[in-house]
């Protein structure tokens, strides 16, 4: 009788139901290693929480089978997670990533007060072994530099990971994707490929990081005044690209905004952003030089109300405050969500009357994403068996997965799984494995709770209707009712108007039911919930949350 | 010495600061005429609010010289605040517009119980006189038929409005704009013109509304199984395009949604909407007819959680559930703001596994806003004297402008104004005016309330922290502290977690309190909430908001 073979399991814990928390788990016996850690920035549904991670019971209960976390770039949707992870794990776990990747990740992890982490520097070429895994990197072309693709082989087969990417043939730093790397390992045998599908609907190439640097140069150089450009502090080839143009036509370089400061710090001391020290200078500085001297890199192209761009078009910030001499240039898109914010200091830069410039009007941004024609590309070199979208919302995974099935691969072939769903590997052929506890976490405070809806509709109740607090006294021994005190927050009505009414409504509904026999604290609030929310819906057409309080005294 | 000449005052209430709530006042002497009367949705930053309308005070403070109200079209943007500012007018005032628009208001109103309004049908050619005002009607192309342009003269000078318009050539219902119109009237002079800006940053021509209709039609007669199209309700020329589509292809059609029900049903009354009676059938007869002779004409092209796309999505709709034989069109763009609603619908469709075409991949949308090259068309048509541009945020109101100095027109011959700022025209000659009160109401419930920073905040507050109400008894006599009872809503600790120490940290703050001489119900709501808040952010890093209510019993 032939003996059952160990799978590869293939566990995608985040990734697959949006952009971001990307996080996959790979099992083969007692071995298991961890491709991302990533988190999600919550939107209007998820009211005042701080972050998203995926659920990452499952590690957590395999811990003892975790041989090392591999972190494929340093965007936080890739890498958010980590300090959360490693404070849960028990023991220290290798982190295996590039220099730049991993000196991003030390700033956060200090944050964290988690020091010395087991960091090992990969970069692409780079061979390891990590249990049961033989695992190979190799360089990919993103937003960020650093970014790396994972070939893995097992007993049962072998995957390839694409991490993020486009493939650009002129990126910045001059790393190209490593082709070579991926036809090779395509003839040892790719049996699984899961890519990236972020840009899955967009048809054609994306254009190359290197065609947004004329664009910038043009404008810095025929600006009058300041320029003032917004970007992603981690999009170190951007930035490249913005310190070249201001050299370039012998302006100076100031940089602000927190992310953007650390970041760049980071960036030079590792050699990824080359700037002549000369040529970048601090805030304080600024005074002696003309402001067509100057251009300023800084955080807020998503239109946070905190940061460095609203606060210079508000006047709120420490050095700069832009008048109508200045351009700003928008160099990113709107993430999915920000776009009204984006619009809105657009509108600020407008009124103040500077010159503005965005991706809508001039090539000042460029996705860091393939679009289809790259993700045909990479499945025609790869060459796999078995094919899993990762990375995007659902329409995205459908649509990568329905190029792939022009591109004649089975149906069958192809794996659009949720978070959770699993594949097993058994000699290179993928099938579905038994699902796994997934799902959200989220970050308040200092509380990383499950999903609560109740606290969600709790709070998105509060915000459309506010909140209407009765509290009620009666006495134990004559059941009289005493003090009906009435506070509102939130509320559309004026509370003078109604108080006196509204108390006495309570008070007479109160002293009914504080009169009949059996009638407890509980039955009291209710009935003072009950009369106060049908006398303001009456009275006002709203529904404040009421919250009644009744003390027996 | 010369009489001073009475001017002609120019005073936009709405429509500067964002695409919304247009509404004008022009007034001559003791005559008064208002053009639109629209309202804005809110947004994240107004939580709870139903609508938020424009400050109309001026125009109830000079009721008495108010001969008449113009609505140009059709839309909410226009027509929305029309029952408020009814409601509020002591006398009955006429209003002018055309047949289609004034169906659709007279459905408005009766939601309001407005019966019986002065209602005037006016159309393209149409001359009334409204005291010293004497105007003229021209047809536009926009998206919702029945658009007018307005030309009015008075002593003090002319002024042409543009209303919303594209300038298109082969509109669905063949009324073309009235070029002859608006050149005699350009022969007559115009002073001042104000027109549409909201495609001011849009480089080009927009595309006609009749290339709209081969697109859908292709998809239509190449579905396997139901088509379900989702577009604006009031968008009577796509409609009749989605009728003729599935018409010519054998297709029945089926109108689901509450507003697509009442809006088509009006159109077909007046004869805006043609459609064989045969052919457009109720959800009740659809089980009779095989999926592939159904279309589904309906709303919900914003992602609107309770819309019909989404109850047909979620399995949540009467008559119709989406399966993944289906193909959905969404023949809409999202309103701003919208974006992540119509992509989380988008996603829900996909794990369906329907077909989804949009106007990211396919042509079945276009604006119904004329671009950069019909404004300056507009421009070199009606040659003003004198340009204000409308209807749009800070940034299309300055790129409107632009567009006007590129075409020679002096810059201060060009007014970029706010809400409340007003022109005067004297002798055809415009200057700015004093300002008069302008800003924002909000309906809420039955309230119409200024706008109230403090609610806002409190909203926003309530949504991202919660809440937590603290009240405890004081005795009078002994000044003994009695119970202290928490309760919490929308906060992401555990209650049962806190209660204990968080009851017995405010006791014991409170007996201290309320021993000291002096202390009175206020100090002890002040120390009872400072203790609770303090103890909530050493323990759980956060801020809910605290409401402490102190009884003296």
């Amino acid at each position: 009788m032939a003996k059952k073979q160990t799978p590869l399991r293939i566990i995608p814990l985040g990734g697959l139901d949006g952009i971001g928390k990307n996080m996959t788990a790979f099992e083969y016996g007692s071995d298991m290693i961890l491709v991302d850690a990533g988190l999600m920035f919550p939107d209007d549904e998820q009211p005042g929480i701080d972050l998203i991670l995926p659920d990452y019971s499952y590690v957590l209960e395999n811990e003892e089978k975790l041989r090392g976390i591999i972190i494929t770039h340093g965007h936080e949707d890739h890498t958010g997670a980590l300090p959360y992870v490693l404070m849960d794990l028990a023991k220290k776990v290798p982190i295996y990533s590039s220099k730049l990747t991993l000196g991003i990740i030390e700033g956060k992890l200090a944050e964290h007060k988690i020091n010395s982490p087991k960091f090992r520097d990969v970069s692409n070429g780079t061979h390891i072994n990590l249990g049961a895994f033989s695992i190979d990197f190799f360089s990919m072309t993103h937003s960020i530099p650093g970014a790396l693709g994972v070939y893995m082989r097992t007993p049962a087969g072998s995957v390839m990971h694409t991490g993020d990417f486009k493939l650009d043939q002129t990126p910045i730093d001059g790393v190209t994707p490593n082709y070579q790397a991926i036809n090779r390992f395509a003839t040892l045998g790719v049996d699984l490929l899961m890519s990236d599908s972020t840009n899955a609907t967009r048809p054609g190439f994306t254009k190359s990081e290197s065609a947004v640097g004329p664009a910038i140069r043009h404008i810095i150089k025929n600006a009058k005044g300041r320029v003032i450009v917004a970007s992603f502090s981690s999009h170190i080839h951007r930035l490249q690209q913005i310190c070249d143009a201001s050299t370039a036509v012998g302006r100076k370089v100031v940089v602000t905004g927190r992310s953007m400061v650390q970041n760049t710090k980071i960036a030079r001391e590792l050699g990824y952003l080359k700037i002549d020290p000369d040529d970048i200078i601090d805030g304080f500085e600024v005074e002696d030089i003309p402001d067509d001297k100057i251009v300023v890199m800084c955080t807020g192209s998503q239109g946070e109300p905190m940061s460095a761009l609203s606060r210079m078009a508000n006047g709120d910030h420490k050095s700069f405050t832009i008048t109508a001499d200045d351009t700003v240039i928008i160099s990113a898109n709107p993430i999915p969500g920000n776009e009204k914010s984006v619009q809105g200091i657009i509108n600020s830069l407008s009124k103040i009357g500077c010159a503005v410039y965005d991706k809508s009007t001039t090539l000042v941004h460029v996705s860091g994403h393939g679009s289809q024609e790259e993700l045909k590309l990479m499945l025609a070199m790869a060459k796999p068996r078995f094919f899993m979208p990762v990375h995007g919302e659902a329409v995205h995974l459908r649509a990568h997965a329905k190029l792939a099935q022009e591109m004649g691969m089975r149906a069958d072939h192809i794996f659009v799984a949720d978070n959770g769903d699993t594949l097993e590997m058994v000699n290179g052929k993928v099938g579905w494995g038994r699902p796994v506890e997934s799902g959200v976490v989220y970050v308040d405070g200092l509380s990383i709770t499950d999903a609560n809806p109740v606290v969600f509709r709790d709070r998105q109740k509060l915000a459309s209707d506010g909140i209407v607090t009765v509290v009620s006294t009666v006495s134990k021994r004559s059941r009289a009712v005493g003090n009906v005190e009435i506070s509102c927050r939130g509320v559309s009505f004026s509370v003078d108007d109604i108080a006196n009414e509204a108390q006495e409504t309570v008070r007479q509904t109160l002293q009914r039911m504080a009169s009949k026999e059996g009638s407890n604290v509980e039955s009291l609030r209710k009935s003072s919930r009950n009369s106060l929310s049908n006398y303001l819906w009456n009275k006002t057409r709203t529904r404040p949350m009421v919250i009644p309080v009744v003390m027996e005294v």
